[in-house]
């Protein structure tokens, strides 16, 4: 799609300074710029950019004045900032997809299906699901028996849903993401070999969630393996069976978070991070990147077991000299060693 | 499915106390409960929940004793847990696959297909592959050439087998793991750029493996990368090229596993651990979650590089108190310097 | 494929010792060999194995000379790396794709292909996507608007590349790899719900990348995620939005890397290491498996946080025996006060 500056201008409510017909197919940094790219101006750290950017538009504040000639563009505004989101989320077009359930799918013929629906080719959906209204799902997913899907809900190429599995409204689940495959869950018999405990729950993805790609979720041994509304899980997530993650708590990627531990609301969860079983997350923890959570925690953590943030880089910091400590205390005998002899 | 409590009753050879009519659809946690399900006091610790639970039934041993009424309905048997183990594969339906070869697939003329096949939507099978009976292989799963795989084998959605694998009876492999993709071979030419080593082996999966979801197992340079049987992997876990995994170990999530590395048998090995390559993993072996492994090892490890289990965490603590350790030197040090100054 | 040994001979410009007419199927190590194999022997270490090999063929090096009995037929060549690497390339035939493009695929009508395709069934190109000469596009692959690909590249099944994404010539992409999926963008708002910042750029694949099995690769929130020419990237590597990996630099599996990172040339990272955002590492970088990286470096690296690889592994063997350490300054702590006491 390409927009002449005046119709982003109007769209925006902006005033223009500049060609009003200069053409516009995408944005870009102000630093970064580019021949028919619009970028914008909101901190001042960046002003100097302005007068060099090759950026074809720039949005700026109403209250910007320059100081050199500036050759691009502007389409002056109240905040920057609305405009911009609001521009953004007009160039960001996706992946197209039809309005409508493509004749190349395979759904079974019990699966209700809401109004406006997108669905994408070779797409399964077996029987028993239930879909809501103006759901998106593109190509090759999978979605096991009786899943219920609510509405506004994306599920972007080659997710796979198993069976008995719950995604609420506006939630949305990344390429090649796994919902509900069996918890790892296994006993030892007298001879040594594992005994698969068999996994009878589901997972349940609450309103507002979103999960990144490649991402697993396991379903639960008994009940559901939940995730609360306005959680957010990065890529490449490991949630084992029976874990709850709390509303509006973020985890970075390739974060693993092992069976049955509840985890708060609000928590900011570092990637690489590790969470050992059975343990709960207070409300509002935030943990550092790469640590390994062994006990229940709350507060701000780093290490591996995890300890207090600024205790772990104060005795990381001490880590560091840790071959001047030890030389110290070599020479502190030395010293002392000689001392006693002096004196006895 | 719905059961009546006398019908479930029937099934694990259990006696009722209380409605033999009553409705169950699936299981549940007592101290959860909810009307509809079953639920079980196995432990002790648990017979508190059974006076309030809202199952609708509750599977308890024979030696249970009431102290106060109770409004579920019970079914008494003689071993709670292997009652619990016959009914959850009962309830265990899993997803729903014909027991057939669905028309959508594309299956090369040549495969061999054994008896009571069921292969699902979308699946593609290249020339040369073989599969046993009783195979289930779900939506979306790709199988390259000369592709071996055993009986009662199941690859769920997404599953890709690049050629010349080979896959043991009764092995289970869950979405969108990946078998026999290339290993990670280069080297670097004079120019500084790296030049592609053809991984020509395969990889061997034996029987009653079970890999997790979005797993990936590398081909072999030569030879084959080996998952030996009863091995269990859990989800989103590296095996490179050439590696062995021995019968009977179980791995968790995230956990990396460099080339050419030997794991011994019976070993138990934590989430997100790393193990670098062309090293020895002695048998029983058990490797703390996030560890690195850097040397042949054996016994209980933790740290990175991992050193024994207790001498890790012993040192940790003192890790922890680094900052007074040192402050116990610096007041050494003064203490001795004023004795010396006495003393000159 | 089967050849004789004669043949193989012709081919690499060989001479043969033995039975010009038996049959190989692949290749071996000469330690495992097998009959219908092809080993070699390049390595003084290796000399006895070629005594006792089951290997039907050993290549060996015009210098060779055998002090015993050898049973397996030899083929004599002048450099031995050379004909290996030539031979396995031919014995490597990998997943069978037919040279044409398969009616079992959906593509929009406005897709450019360039000559000689092969494009495997259940494919889904959407519109306005342009693809160069000679592309291999493996089964289950889905390819989203306006994506640009060029000359020489194989998608391998289930890769997923969202829309307005970018791949030079002659990358390689495996199984179930996602290239272009959102970047994690979240602003929380003032009810401490999160926001979704619209993430509108998209992802660069410069030529001669290889990204391994189930890798990530997000689109930039703005502009692009760039990997450069020549890098290469191990399986289940999280790239984030508006990174920059630079060209020939290899990363390892399991690897994340947080947002707007720059990666320099010809770097060497280890698995699992997690990388935190907006960083800077230098050309030539090396760091060690599992390290942490909190602020931009250079050098060699190893640690969470990261620190020089060698001081590392000097702070760490002190760490180790800190529980010896602590005992030292207690008994200095002690002896000093005897010797204040005496003095007193």
């Amino acid at each position: 799609m390409q927009f002449k500056a005046k119709q982003i201008a109007d769209l925006i409510g902006g005033s223009i300074i500049g060609d009003p017909d200069i053409l516009i197919s995408g944005p870009s940094k102000i630093e970064e710029g580019g021949a028919g790219t619009i970028s914008f101006l909101a901190n001042a750290k960046y002003t100097d950019f302005i007068y060099t950017t090759t950026a074809s538009v720039v949005l700026v504040s109403k209250d910007f004045v320059p100081e050199r000639p500036i050759t691009c563009t502007m389409i002056v505004v109240e905040n920057v900032y609305v405009a911009l989101a609001f521009l953004m989320e007009n160039f960001n077009s996706g992946i197209s997809i039809e309005s409508t359930v493509s004749v190349l799918t395979s759904i079974h013929s019990s699966v209700v299906i809401g109004d406006n629906p997108a669905i994408d080719d070779y797409v399964i959906i077996k029987k028993g699901v239930t879909i809501g209204k103006n759901c998106k799902i593109y190509g090759q997913v999978f979605i096991g028996d009786n899943v219920e899907i609510g509405d506004d809900v994306v599920l972007y190429p080659g997710v796979k849903v198993y069976h008995n599995c719950k995604i609420g409204d506006r939630s949305v689940i990344h390429a090649n993401a796994v919902i509900g495959s069996d918890g790892f869950g296994f006993a030892k018999d007298e001879t040594g070999k594992f005994k698969k405990i068999p996994q009878t729950g589901n997972v349940v993805i609450e309103s507002d969630v979103e999960i990144g790609s490649n991402t697993v979720i396991d379903r639960a041994s008994m009940g559901s393996t939940t995730i609360k509304s306005g959680a957010k899980l990065d890529n490449l997530i490991q949630v084992a069976h029976n874990v709850t993650v709390g509303s509006n708590t973020a985890i970075a990627a390739l974060t693993g978070i092992a069976g049955s531990v509840e985890i708060g609301q609000g928590c900011l969860i570092g990637g690489q991070v590790g969470i050992a079983g059975h343990l709960s997350i207070a409300d509002g923890t935030m943990i550092q990147a790469q640590s390994g959570i062994s006990a229940s925690v709350k507060g701000k953590l780093y290490g591996s077991p995890a300890i207090d943030y600024n205790n772990y880089l104060k005795s990381y910091a001490h880590f560091r000299r840790l071959p001047e400590l030890a030389a110290q205390i070599r020479a502190l005998q030395a010293e002392l060693d000689k001392l006693s002899q002096i004196k006895s």
